[in-house]
């Protein structure tokens, strides 16, 4: 019998998440999981590593379907001491799925999100990286629409011959799995926060200030992009690449003179 | 006469490092300035923001010439509430620098970088933002040489017509002003870090660990990278940008069938 494969797992929500949970029982039928995730919340920590302080792991559960580790550090650095120390020398997995997170990561939240700083991280290790993301915040949103999907596109995945690096942003709408449209893949919509902060004063006399915002949509009519997919109903598949390079002000800086 | 333009300045390596205040004293004659920086170190912070705790705020000069705030959040989060908060309703900067970092953020480095995921927050108010970045880590690094790049570049963009938005990152090598060979526009470097976990026993006998890694350029023999500029003594500059869509792996992923 065909060993199944091994798939890694992590999320930014932290260990005891309900989107890990609900990624945990839709992955397991399809192989082995070794997860490792970070200890508590860390969504917004982008692709932050941990650089002053040590990091230590703890062993959660072990079973011949699975291994689940929390860390102390960043989404990031989960993804670093699983590939670079606890899986070296040991099976390497075939896989990489952060997620399922608790709120949208399209468009620009992609820069921000911890999820997706992960699921690049692993992208570097030379297999398709996958994260997922439904569109509610809340700490217990349904994800039973969310399940269906992550199940078809990984099963995809797996089964499509793919070009490394290959990294998926897939977001996925809080709404009835009849209310669906489909799965559209398509482009990083163009757009940024503008924060809002809420001013208020602690018991010792001193202020301090909430970040919230609001996402700005700069090009709410183009319709090949992930915040569009999103508000009419489709599954937004965005393949990411971390060449960050402007290449056409590339060519206008080269006509400076220094 | 003419009032000098308002820049705006921030680091990563916090309100107290050489580069910030090496950074100031280079800066000073161009304009007046604005500075909110981390009160602590926040060296690879990403593009993090805080989302869990409140942010506080704390003036730590104000002169006609310049007003210096710490902030005990994130490089990006020093953007946001400087931007968004404490600028909102008075004048706008025509520029941000973040700065002088110490230590590289050549290549994939930037995606780390909490000095570049300030400069990327800056260039999202529509004004010019400049990372500077110093290859020596070394908490004294000398900045003579890197000032006068910091003063020519930051000059340049001044004088030039910018075609907004405009990020670079610039890096410098740590080398005499003499051995410069010059100012090298130049694309991002493509390659990942490996990482070597260095196992500890703490005293009440629980294992940690200290991230350290290598670099690993895949692309060693290119001649237009930043990290080739780097090795062979020029300033490099990347212009920068935040569409992470994969284009090639879109075209391929709108042949799978769902």
């Amino acid at each position: 019998m065909d060993k199944k494969p091994l798939i890694f797992l992590t999320n930014d929500d932290g260990v005891h998440a309900k989107g890990l949970r609900e990624l945990i029982a839709t992955l397991q039928p399809l192989g082995r999981l070794f997860v490792v995730a970070p200890q508590t919340a860390q969504s917004g920590m982008s692709h932050a590593i941990t650089m002053t302080r040590p990091l230590f792991l703890q062993k959660l559960e072990e079973t011949p379907e699975r291994v689940i580790y929390s860390c102390n550090g960043t989404p990031v650095d989960c993804v670093k001491i699983a590939f670079d120390y606890l899986m070296l020398h040991g099976e390497r997995p075939s896989l990489a799925i952060s997620g399922i997170n608790h709120g949208a990561n399209s468009a620009i939240n992609v820069l921000y999100s911890g999820t997706m700083g992960a699921t690049i991280e692993t992208s570097f290790y030379e297999i398709p990286a996958i994260g997922f993301s439904l569109l509610d915040h809340d700490e217990n949103a349904d994800f039973s629409t969310a399940r269906l999907y992550v199940e078809q596109i990984t099963r995809k995945v797996m089964a499509e011959p793919i070009e490394n690096p290959l990294c998926l942003n897939v977001n996925i709408p809080n709404l009835p799995a009849a209310e669906i449209k489909g799965i559209m893949p398509c482009r990083q919509n163009r757009g940024y926060w503008r924060e809002k902060f809420e001013k208020r004063t602690n018991p010792q006399g001193r202020d301090y200030y909430w970040l919230s915002g609001y996402f700005y949509n700069t090009e709410p009519e183009a319709c090949d992009t992930d915040e569009w997919a999103l508000k009419n109903g489709y599954v937004s598949i965005v393949p990411i690449q971390v060449d960050l390079t402007n290449y056409p002000q590339l060519d206008r800086i080269k006509q400076w003179k220094f």
